[in-house]
């Protein structure tokens, strides 16, 4: 095992070297504004080219956030890549007549779905507070906070507390069934929770901060064992968790039907698990509020998946599991081993145990060895266990910059930290 | 007893002839806008003149939706009394630096207590939307509106369900204690039923239908014992019952110090039982969407009040009582018993029992022999049980055209509909 200066020295350098410019050298799209991001595993571009917010909303935080890991020559264009980019959010995805981001557009800019889902309004959130904290555009931030108060207004649910996740263009709820309208998620509420951290850190309002309080103590009050230390995935508006279905737009929604598990059922996801740990910390230490309940579930979330489901043999954590017992698919998706790293860093940072600096390494290593397509520069998306890809692609309409630079750059950051 | 053309031609005569011209004639303030609202038994100014928006609202309210029971004579002066008093609200109180409706002016106009309380917003948005519904003035609508979105920005509490009530400038909690931050209540929480009720009628808006859904709902889950009828005073925030504590700015906040319950006590208001029952009605009508379950509890309501909280002897409701057992207080006050006429009488029209429309008579003719001021045309404010006076005044920083002027109006719909 390398000492964490020298896996810092790694890291910056897959960042600074390939990450980034494989981004940077091909995203920004030139004929219609915003980013293109699928890209097959020659770096070449492919599919239909639709722009989702979540995915476009990413890049703009990718560009905004990781200026400060760049070569200096590339740090001019990333500011102009994400100020297009936000533009094209602010431009193209709002709606001016029901207020909100739009959920998709067709590569040209015109609106192929006008949904308002609650995920994509976060990730609009996130990234136009992130780009104002790099750039001090106000308009920006005063596009990000629209948002939040679209959220406020439109999809909180008064009754049972927590947000409405899946709504349409006029911000009526979506049908039951596939489209969800009835059901609720920690997916959902985590990247809420994501996105007011960074708008709070932006505005330093109080309500932004009371809103992040109120997603995080709802998280930890519906939906995690505190126990055990993993998260449910869905749950009725009421809070009751129910088995996980696929859900249009965004659940799995990306996922070829042969590959879904058939019968819906009580499962954990430790990417997320472990992903939270750490977006937890970090919306606690904006808030200034960590208490010891807090850092000791922080640390079952991490434990939890380190006993069920991190992989002692090849390394890095496999993709579903059954919620108490073990792990269900053992295939390896990239944003939850990049997320795995970060989280279990922030772990050996936070309670000084080798065991999670370790889990860093060893996911790390086999993320270099297999996932990272060292040739053009990003990971693949889908991996078996042992590491033999199943989905090469480099970028497509869900994967951006976002987990794999923002990963590198959150483990950087602690890696300095670390004797 | 008489018939309810009888009764409806005496209830229109006092609205008509005295209700109304009592506070035409002397509440528009003239010389700073808005109303003076402090009256004595003669008639006659007195105490500090301070305004606060729920009874500047309820005056807005009164003249505007009370004009189709008003003499020819006096429609165009009571339009007048709307309108500057509909400007007096949107001019005087909107906080233009943080939104909202501040919650007490002094005479002159200068803010006394700049606080946002939730209570407040709702009796602006009621009075606005009202005020719309007789004018067509698009600029008051408006101002409903921003209240409304208001209270979903900054009163909802995402983490348990429902709305924080005591809030300051700001909008940061109020402190907890007297101040009651960290308090809801059934009071609060039925005014904000009735707001959106008249703001979904104005606007036909599906966010206003589905947050007043959530209003009732939540009512309904959590505020009152829905087998035996009656409804809880206060609530922490996650809805456990606390026994009543008088609040600063509201709740008794205009009591005398020596007249409260000394210790708290898990007390239930007979008079906002018999409210909730008809406004419950009401918002279900104006949604369409009443069924069975609904209307079973409307009625549940009125039986508990006419079991343990009525005076068979002399008419009326008592003031207050311990929940599940007897009445503990047996003074009468005004805005209960004029309530509990509305409320029975659409009990009798909803079920069709007699006893209602008993119910509703004797209490009406309690009001009529004792609380009414026939020289000056209002009712007093406090009686003992037997009708003597304790408080004799008309008007208050409290007391209005509100519960006198649309109980009349109300009974006098709902008599023309009697058999």
């Amino acid at each position: 095992m390398k000492t964490a200066a020298e896996y810092r020295d790694d890291l910056s350098n897959i960042l600074c070297n390939k990450i980034i410019p494989f981004w940077l050298e091909r995203a920004v799209d030139t004929t219609y504004g915003g980013y293109l991001t699928s890209f097959n595993e020659t770096g070449e571009l492919f599919g239909s080219l639709e722009k989702n917010i979540v995915t476009q909303s990413r890049m703009v935080w990718g560009f905004s956030n990781l200026i400060p890991f760049a070569r200096e020559k590339d740090k001019t264009n990333m500011k102009k890549a994400a100020s297009q980019g936000a533009r094209f959010l602010i431009d193209c995805f709002w709606d001016t007549e029901f207020g909100g981001f739009y959920w998709l557009l067709n590569r040209d800019t015109t609106v192929k779905d006008p949904a308002k889902l609650t995920y994509g309004q976060s990730f609009a959130i996130y990234a136009l507070s992130e780009y104002y904290l790099m750039s001090k555009d106000t308009q920006a931030l005063e596009y990000a906070k629209k948002g939040f108060d679209c959220l406020q207004k439109y999809a909180t649910d008064t009754l049972h507390g927590g947000y409405f996740e899946n709504i349409e263009r006029d911000w009526s709820l979506s049908p039951s069934g596939n489209y969800a309208g009835d059901r609720k998620s920690l997916d959902i509420h985590m990247h809420l929770l994501e996105a007011y951290t960074t708008l709070y850190a932006a505005t330093g309002e109080h309500i932004h901060a009371r809103k992040l309080r109120e997603v995080y103590d709802l998280i930890i009050r519906y939906m995690v064992n505190k126990e055990k230390g993993y998260g449910y995935n869905q749950f009725d508006l009421d809070f009751n968790k129910l088995p996980a279905i696929n859900i249009q737009r965004t659940w799995n929604a990306e996922r070829e039907s042969g590959e879904k598990i058939d019968n819906p059922t009580d499962t954990t996801s430790y990417g997320h698990n472990v992903e939270l740990s750490w977006l937890a910390d970090l919306a606690l230490k904006t808030l200034n509020e960590r208490s010891i309940t807090d850092t000791d579930l922080m640390r079952k979330l991490l434990d939890h998946a380190l006993e069920y489901g991190y992989d002692y043999e090849f390394g890095g954590v496999y993709r579903d599991g059954i919620a108490d017992t073990k792990a269900l698919i053992y295939d390896k998706e990239w944003w939850q081993n990049f997320e795995a790293m970060t989280g279990f860093l922030n772990g050996y940072i936070l309670f000084g145990d080798k065991k999670y600096f370790k889990a860093f390494a060893n996911t790390w290593e086999f993320i270099t060895t297999y996932f990272l397509n060292h040739e053009q520069g990003e990971s693949r998306q889908l991996l078996k266990r042992s590491g033999q890809p199943l989905i090469s692609n480099l970028g497509n309409a869900w994967k951006g910059i976002y987990h794999t630079g923002r990963a590198l750059a959150e483990c950087i950051k602690r890696l300095n930290c670390c004797k």
